[in-house]
C-alpha cells in the first residue's frame, strides 16, 4: 500500500529497516538499490532519504540493532550463580534469540565485506562485547573447577558457531521443536566444556 | 591480460570458476553478471556461454566441484578403526580443507538460497553424503561405547558448524596457527561426543 512521504515519521523508520533487512537477505547487500527499499516500503526513492542517509547507512543500523537488541536481552539475564546453570542458560537463549530473526542472522554473517572499515570496527565491538559474555561464564566455571578447556577464546567462539549453526536448519514444524532442539545443543555444549 | 576466445579451451573453463567464483563471494550472486566474470577472465561476454549455459550453471557448477571435492578428499582417507581417532582425523580434516577454500566456503553457505530447486536438492544430497560420513564414525562410536550423544543428526550437525565456524575469523599469522586450533578443535569435538 503506497504512503506519501512523511505521512507516518515514527513508523517509516522500522519499515524501511524491515523492508531492507528481506531485501538484503534475499537478494545481498550489493544487488539491492534504495529504490528498490522504497518500493517495498510503497514510498518515493526520494523520501527514503529522509530516514536515512545511504545504503551503508542503513547495512550499518541493521546489524547494529541487530547486536544491540542481542545485548540487551542477554545483559538483562538475572545473574546465576552456578556456571553450569549459566552456560546451560546462554545456550538455550542464544539458539532461540537467533531462530527468532534468521534474516538479521543471515545479514549479520553474510554481509560484514559490504561495511566500510568503520562500521566493520563497531560492529565487531559489539560482538566482542558478546563473546565476551559468554567467555565470562566460561572462566568462572574453570575458576570453580566445573569446565575445562584448551583455550578460553577458542571455545567461545566454538559454542557461538555451533548453536548459531542451528539457525542453517531449523524449520518450525520438523521432527524436533525448538525447545528439544535446544535442550540437546545445551547438553552437547556443557560436555564440550565439562572439567573431567 | 586479455586473452582471445578460444585460445585455451582446457584452461579456460577453470579460469571462469575462478573468476566467478571471486566475484560472487565478494559481490553476492544476485550483483554479478556474465559481463563481469567475462571482464575478469578477459574475454568477450559472447565467449563465456562457449563455457557455460548461464551464471545459474555456473553458480551450481561452484557448489558442486566444492563439494565433489570435499567428499572424494575425505572419501579416500585410509579407514581407522578407533573411533577417537577417526573423529580425530575428521576435525583437522575438515577445518584444514575448508580454511584453504574461504571462498567455496562462504559462497557454499551465503548462496544456497539462489540455486533452482533441482540444484538445491543435489547440492543438498551431496552435503547429506558428508555429513553421513561424519555420522557414520558417530554412529560406531556408540555402538563401540566410546562415544554418548543425545541425537545422532543434532551431534554431526553441530560438530560441523563448529568446526566451519572457524573460517569466520581465523586468519593466517595471528597468534595461533592453523595446526594449534585445529588441535583445539579436535579435543572440544571428541569432549562433545565422549562418553561419561
Amino acid at each position: 500500500m503506497a504512503r506519501t512521504a512523511g505521512s507516518h515519521a515514527e513508523t517509516t523508520g522500522p519499515r524501511v529497516r524491515e523492508a531492507a533487512q528481506r531485501l538484503i537477505a534475499r537478494h545481498g547487500y550489493a544487488a539491492v538499490s534504495m529504490r528498490q527499499i522504497a518500493a517495498e516500503v510503497g514510498v518515493q526513492a526520494g523520501a527514503l532519504y529522509l530516514y536515512t542517509p545511504d545504503k551503508q547507512t542503513l547495512l550499518y543500523d541493521l546489524m547494529r540493532l541487530h547486536m544491540e537488541e542481542l545485548l540487551a536481552t542477554v545483559e538483562a539475564l538475572p545473574p546465576l550463580d552456578d556456571p553450569r546453570a549459566a552456560l546451560d542458560r546462554f545456550a538455550r537463549f542464544h539458539i532461540g534469540h537467533h531462530l527468532d530473526r534468521p534474516e538479521a542472522v543471515f545479514i549479520a554473517y553474510m554481509e560484514l565485506r559490504n561495511l566500510t572499515p568503520e562500521n566493520f570496527a563497531a560492529i565487531e565491538a559489539l560482538r566482542r562485547r558478546y563473546e565476551e559474555g559468554l567467555a565470562a561464564i566460561l572462566r568462572d566455571g574453570v575458576a570453580r573447577g566445573a569446565f575445562a578447556l584448551p583455550d578460553l577464546r577458542l571455545a567461545t567462539r566454538a559454542i557461538i558457531a555451533m548453536l548459531t549453526g542451528v539457525t542453517h536448519w531449523f524449520r518450525d514444524m520438523g521432527p524436533m521443536g525448538r525447545d528439544e532442539v535446544a535442550a540437546c545443543y545445551a547438553e552437547m555444549v556443557l560436555k564440550t566444556v565439562a572439567a573431567p
